[in-house]
């Protein structure tokens, strides 16, 4: 059995894989295993969430393709996104006589691909990994481009590798289950995307973005294989985040800040939204963008019902946890900024001052 | 201040290094640091042993070409190599504002550089690592070849990553604080380079190793360079160990279920000693080499004062304990195997039965 599938390559020195976009693909998980690996045994990580939605279905198509499944289960939540939690899965997997050719399976959102993927990355010195991503966020962003980690309590994913998976597959059909907040998480980083490559689809998104949030399937495929296609390119000119990978951090050196805190009161997505927010402001301020630019991306974000505005923190804080990003480079602050829509500019220039009053627009 | 040294390059795809060998060297770490990185800072991870003997030596060479210094010490042995010990590691070097930039330069045996490593991996999802070896073993293996990882319950090395390292600098005159245990245990792996790589190396060996026994410094210095040399030829073949690579393992499936086995009585060293003999014993059963070459390995082994018999383990729970090793392919047991001295070859179809009684043949 074979279903209608949309499959983006993605092509980076050392590896290749293909990211299979396709409604009911979990289903044909047995066949897609045995794609890309002939192993007779696989390793299945999961959270106490998506386990009891999805585990059942997977286990079953990959028993019928003749693995053998090992599974573990993490606790859901971003709270959960340590090393400590780690240790226990550890124990299970290498209690199971796996071999660098056992391929580990992440399903889940980005908590559970982030950590199935450092799992991956450091069992055995790194094991092929495939994941399984079940929200729209970990589907267009985290799902893509091998960044794998643990938060620490100074910061987010301060812990982890860069290891590129061996398949990455999306089975739109999972997003029915999704809390809503966590469809507009997604949709954050969908605007992202085309407001650093591609003012076409920025303009789609602007008409389309509301059938996302009526959870239209067909719609939703589009929008997922056009976004997972964005992502790719990006990471493919830069695997290592040295460059224009950076261009994905729009909005997230204000986004982290927030997230952190806030006491990650506000989600990963809404403090995108907020910082992509404040970005826009920021570049309006720098002469990069006009106003209605400025306007127009705040329009968008706000369409997705996701916030613009109402931070409820303390503006100092924020600045001050900017300071403790991982992507501050040798002491100064870069900014990711719209120059115009559909194109980003990186500035580690920019005043602390102007820095602040774009936190404070969000007031 | 420059002093003579040794420089051997390396030159993996994606990846170039220098290791550099050469007395006194540690002195000039200063200089040597700027060669390679503009960082206002470094980390620095040592162990409880090796910290007291050359951490202040390093430190104020570092200091004198500007660097600041960020330190971390972890209980020195190998039963604090774990997941759990770098827990305030990570603490201690993410509390201090370092970015991707900052190096980490890990000063000590194989247990230092496999952990101080595999923070260098992970840590920001990777900085540079400086390897500053300060025993024989990790000098001409761990130092060199990118492999970095700290032990589970299960078995040696389970977690890790590959990382290679910005540079090695490696500086004999250390060797004389170096208990002589540890000194012979770096002389197996010489001894197990010459075997897979070269018989004249071998035949050099025979009549020299009793002068790195005796801490003749010139003798170690090119003794250094020449294993680091094949050690890293071999990794530039083979830089994720998917097929030549797999040399470097001679006599290490058995080496690794003795130690393991030994509950870590023996050293690795050992573990590897009595493992080649084993190895050559097996070699010998299969026709692969000679019993005139069967007997040149045990000697040079027990010239280096290394054992190769008087094992007083189980027998079953070796051979047993060898199917647990991470190299274990698919549930076959693999073997390196002198084909004759100076060659390697895999074989992975041994009966069961002539690896008992290559165990055997410890007693």
């Amino acid at each position: 059995m074979s279903l209608p599938k949309t499959v983006v390559g993605v092509r980076i020195p050392g590896s290749e894989y293909d990211i299979s976009v396709g409604r009911g693909l979990i289903q044909s998980a047995g066949e897609m295993l045995r794609a890309v690996s002939s192993s007779d045994r696989v390793m299945v990580l999961s959270d106490s969430q998506v386990g009891p939605l999805h585990l059942s279905a997977l286990k079953q198509a990959l028993k019928s393709a003749g693995a053998r499944v090992i599974e573990a289960t993490i606790p859901a939540g971003e709270e959960h996104k340590g090393l400590n939690t780690l240790l226990p899965v550890y124990d299970q997997f290498l209690a199971s006589h796996i071999d660098r050719q056992t391929p580990l399976l992440a399903l889940g959102g980005g908590v559970v691909g982030d950590m199935g993927g450092f799992v991956a990355a450091t069992i055995l010195r790194g094991v092929p990994l495939i994941q399984i991503p079940t929200t729209l966020l970990a589907m267009v962003d985290a799902s893509v481009g091998g960044k794998t980690g643990v938060n620490h309590a100074v910061g987010k994913n301060l812990i982890g590798a860069f290891h590129q998976p061996a398949a990455v597959w999306i089975d739109p059909a999972v997003l029915t289950t999704l809390p809503p907040r966590e469809l507009r998480g997604g949709l954050a980083e969908c605007i992202k995307h085309d407001i650093i490559r591609d003012a076409g689809g920025f303009e789609q998104l602007e008409q389309n973005i509301h059938r996302a949030l009526s959870l239209d399937l067909d719609y939703l495929q589009q929008l997922i294989a056009h976004n997972v296609a964005i992502k790719a390119s990006v990471v493919a000119e830069d695997p290592f985040e040295r460059g224009v990978r950076a261009h994905l951090n729009l909005g997230h050196t204000f986004g982290h800040a927030i997230e952190t805190v806030s006491g990650y009161a506000y989600s990963h997505g809404e403090g995108v939204a907020l910082g992509m927010a404040a970005a826009a402001n920021l570049a309006k301020s720098l002469g990069l963008i006009d106003e209605e630019s400025r306007r127009r991306i705040a329009a968008v974000i706000a369409q997705a019902r996701l916030p613009v505005a109402g931070l409820k923190l303390d503006i100092d804080q924020v600045v001050e946890a900017m300071a403790f990003d991982k992507k501050v480079k040798s002491g100064r602050l870069r900014f990711v900024l719209p120059a115009p829509i559909g194109r980003a500019i990186i500035r580690d220039d920019v005043p602390v001052e102007l820095v602040r009053q774009a936190v404070q627009s969000l007031v």
